[in-house]
């Protein structure tokens, strides 16, 4: 009977190098012969790309902050339904760019919706999926902010345009929600070097996702 | 100091009547000189505009009811909160086609997804805030859809499609709902000629609003 695949995370802040150290635990998997596919919402899914344009486009400057946070939930759960569940039953890991708790950090914590409030329209949205590993990538706001705008390939959204304090705020939330998931949430500090992140990412994935498979 | 305005609200299944009492409510409300307004999610709100015509869109059969119940949960939010509340708190009368209940009805318990659940990231979309009146335009199923196939000037959208054995799921559901909260829930008998449906809504506006007002 084959098993269900690994059900990877990466959380952060902006610039906190989140596509970088995805690469990496790619590529372990790869030297491993792990089947995976890397995802993000709203992944490429038609109803959830529609959803993720509404919530994005930066002349939506009205949007309630509930009305945003459900946008967020609803396209997680068409893109669940649609890419990461049937993977994971086909016994393919999924590596998944942001998931519920980044709702949690940016609507509620950061927006001030609560986080058990957004917890609540996320259990509904997942049908109480969860991942069974995440990392969590943490760095200095400044630090994250200032490697976005050395970085002119990437596009500016309309998140990008909050203020430092808002990315101090996220910062302090993701310090939350860790917290309550040690289990499942790995810190790292991604102020350090990129070789020196990655060396902490095989170590745990070496002992928890490695041994199992 | 103002009072705020009378939330009121209509329910009933395809074909119920709903917009001809909603035209009787507002007679009535005019002739007592009760300021008010008459509105329906997404309700020319852009934003909600936007994220209904993701939910109606034909051609989006793949539709997860999670997805489903959360944009409908996001449209009302919206709605509410760029139409709905600014009114109450000018004291306006906001009449409103459809709202939570529908969402309990349809998505909980037609689709299956768990009344209690939909009520859930309700709560969460409206903030708490309920309709002061509901009437529910109760109907044989078979003949609100024989009335739409009679009215050749309504548009045909995804949901009219749905079978019969759905309409009637709606109606059961409309009973669990209405039962729920009998005090805020005015049960009509709607398979009765407008006039007669018209004298109840009298009368129940006279007992329950104009006292008030």
């Amino acid at each position: 009977m084959k098993r269900e695949g690994f059900f990877i995370t990466l959380e952060g802040g902006d610039g906190s190098g989140k596509t970088t150290v995805l690469g990496r635990v790619a590529a372990y998997l790869q030297n491993h012969s792990m089947p995976y596919i890397i995802t993000r919402e709203p992944g490429g899914i038609e109803i959830a790309e529609k959803i993720r344009s509404i919530i994005l486009d930066p002349a939506h400057t009205a949007m309630d902050a509930r009305t945003e946070a459900l946008l967020y939930a609803a396209a997680r759960s068409q893109h669940l339904a649609e890419v990461v569940e049937p993977a994971l039953q086909e016994g393919i890991t999924v590596l998944c760019d942001r998931f519920v708790d980044s709702s949690l950090v940016y609507q509620g914590y950061a927006r001030g919706l609560g986080i058990e409030e957004v917890r609540g329209i996320n259990r509904f949205a997942t049908g109480g999926r969860m991942p069974d590993l995440t990392f969590y990538l943490d760095v200095d706001p400044e630090v994250g902010l200032s490697r976005i705008a050395a970085n002119q390939n990437r596009e500016v959204n309309r998140l990008d345009l909050e203020s430092l304090e808002f990315h101090q705020k996220v910062r302090a939330g993701y310090e939350l929600v860790t917290r309550s998931d040690p289990q499942r949430i790995v810190v790292l500090d991604a102020g350090r070097p990129i070789h020196m992140v990655e060396q902490d990412i095989v170590r745990v994935l070496k002992d928890r996702i490695l041994k199992d498979f």
